[in-house]
């Protein structure tokens, strides 16, 4: 891992893949051929791309079931703990609207309404990532959102991973659809015959799943675009460079764009850390990703100082960052900027993508500076309320017509003053 | 203007311009130039597209002076009070973190840190609006944010208009920069030798400054991208029809692609309404325009009962929607889709444009199902804390590996592990 003196320009923003003109267009026929065949679409596509007939996308109560009975019952207790933590963590993310009353009986209120039905899209592949199920589907239960919709792409057995509909079945999710790709994102946009549509569409995908949400978006919401993981350390003597090499890897494991970045006042850890990556490297599984991500992304900085330190942090906005200092806390709150934070040295960074409570969808790209991880406010909405009295429209329309009047609005002013022309009682 | 009996199946959606290839290439020239030749680049194109010769964009104290110092005073007061008023109603929906003790000294917190910096977008053109400065920058001053930048076109003199000075003047904003069109969205985004870059840009703008939001969305935040206003209005037989005709002119008159739509239970007031909108049109200064709203977007739906009229304006998700029925208060709670609600026959929709305190940016095209308004919390982020002790690290580790074994991290499953090898003491 490279090792340099600390800089002022230092960031972690990447190049990423955009996706090409034939993907869009690709994307773009998906899309409109879904929107005007529906089901007829879906199941063309499922057997072109995923290889599978399916008569019936929906995933059966005996499916579930059976998925169920058959699973390992630790893991279902673990995944029942896990969906225990990040409800709690949640909850307190829930919260009313207000009324604020004015003067002569008028009001203002702000209203909070669920969305009526968002749309989960789980990845399939080689792997079941049931956590992206708890961490999508806890905030939009919590807030309130009455349909949720999973969709993920079959395997070759035309089944989806019993990891998958375990974590739906314990949150109680039971409209599932093995249904994958830009055809997906299309159902749960436009509705088929099958599918009804949704408000809202989250979870991650690859790159035909990502350029389907930026084009159906307007049409409904999407969550973020979510880019490589990301985690940075700020660590000074006090933290043990086995323990910091193992958590830079958890995410250099993930994605060869991975990025994996220390940040320290002490060359004797960046140096001890620079040794124990390569080390652990040679022992992980997936070696050939972290190493690609380390060698192209990873870096070790030098500081001069805490101040230095935390300045570069804050800079890099980075998705998660871990505090393993002497003064963890204090040193934590003083970052502006970050997806989400570790304190200390037992809060390891994947304790958050798992068990602790706390979302791990989260912004990538630096984009920390201004956007936050999944929520509860993601799926709901707010509406404003105004009721005017007589009295205070009275007061007020002379106000709010000179207003209109500067702005050249005249049919606003005259709206106002309309209540005050001559006509007989109702 | 139509009337026609109400079916199921209305909508408000129009098909809106999303800019043509030429204006797209024309906007990715204008940004990259701005990002590689800064100031400079502004210059070329405030000359080439403003007609105007600018040594400095920066608005001088003495301009912003000036300016106050020769407005209406009347009209200074009446901006003051809309935005006491406006801070009223955004006051209530700051909010704080949250902090929640786990066991063993454990906890989880969300905090909530505003942005940084934002810039708002106001444009140029005949008319000045002063409102759209009062609606963005005092959510983004609720928010705590510190740093608040306004750009806008110059006329032709080399000035901002007096009303937009005063309202910046009025909020303490004193940032103000004449630039207009791409090349503003280009300075905020990217910045210049002399505009700073800023985390979020919001603000209406035409093709060519909606296109390049778009554009450098992901580089910066951008709000939504206005669409032509709409009202819906839903009333029986207490409303009265001069008073609904003047409330759907108002907003037509915004826009030839404003949509005003009528939903009543009453075949008379239908029938009145249709004949004063077409009275009152007939006096308006800007009537070519309401009428070609009227004509190509208004209509009057005449509903069998209030229930189905009330599903009708939940399935339109309304910009705008006023209620002006016997029982507006009860009848305005079963609205789950609209951005602002105007409850009662004092309650018209200009009320909420400029005074009442309610903000006026405002989702349409129907995105009122998944979006609101401009508020507090789009001018902050949250981020996740975690802190874990060594006993709940003791307790949970074998549940976290497991869950990240399953899903092939084993990465994930060493990092958490690694706070149990076997080394020295620090």
């Amino acid at each position: 891992m490279k090792i340099t003196k600390l800089t002022n320009n230092i960031s972690l923003k990447r190049q990423l893949e955009g996706g090409n003109e034939e993907q869009l267009k690709t994307v773009r026929n998906v899309l409109q051929d879904v929107r005007e065949n529906g089901d007829e679409a879906l199941r063309k596509y499922s057997e072109m791309w995923d290889g599978i007939k399916l008569d019936d996308f929906r995933v059966s109560q005996e499916e579930i079931e059976e998925a169920v009975a058959n699973f390992d019952e630790q893991l279902k207790q673990d995944l029942e703990e896990a969906a225990a933590n990040i409800r709690y963590y949640h909850e307190a993310q829930k919260r009313d609207g207000y009324k604020l009353p004015l003067a002569n009986g008028s009001w203002l209120a702000q209203r909070i309404i669920p969305l009526d039905a968002v749309g989960l899209y789980v990845p399939g592949g080689s792997a079941a990532y049931p956590s992206s199920v708890l961490m999508n589907v806890i905030p939009a239960q919590v807030a309130g959102v009455e349909r949720i919709v999973i969709t993920s792409p079959a395997g070759k057995d035309g089944k989806l991973p019993a990891a998958v509909l375990v974590a739906a079945s314990i949150l109680g999710v039971n409209e599932i659809y093995k249904v994958g790709g830009a055809q997906a994102i299309a159902a749960l946009a436009y509705g088929t015959e099958t599918i009804a549509p949704v408000d809202k569409i989250t979870g991650p995908g690859n790159i035909y799943v990502a350029l389907a949400k930026r084009e159906v978006f307007g049409e409904v919401a999407i969550d973020m675009i979510a880019g490589p993981s990301e985690i940075a350390v700020l660590a000074d003597d006090s933290a043990y460079a086995d323990e910091v090499a193992a958590d830079l890897l958890s995410q250099a494991e993930h994605d060869a764009l991975a990025c994996a970045v220390l940040i320290t006042t002490s060359e004797k850890l960046a140096n001890e850390v620079a040794e124990e990556v390569e080390k652990q490297l040679r022992e992980l599984p997936r070696e050939a990703i972290a190493r690609k991500s380390i060698e192209n992304f990873g870096h070790i900085y030098i500081a001069e100082s805490m101040e230095q330190a935390i300045e570069a942090v804050n800079s890099l906005a980075p998705e998660h960052l871990e505090v393993v200092t002497e003064n963890a806390e204090s040193d934590a709150e003083k970052i502006r900027h970050a997806g989400a934070i570790f304190v200390g040295r037992y809060s390891s960074e994947p304790v958050g993508d798992y068990f602790a409570g706390t979302n791990h969808v989260l912004p990538t790209n630096s984009t920390a500076r201004f956007a936050s991880g999944l929520n509860v406010d993601d799926f709901i909405k707010r509406s404003n309320v105004v009721y005017y009295s007589e009295q205070t429209w009275q007061e007020s329309a002379p106000k709010i017509a000179r207003l209109a009047r500067m702005e050249g609005l005249e049919g606003h002013a005259r709206a106002v003053e309309s209540r005050g022309w001559t006509k007989g009682d109702k």
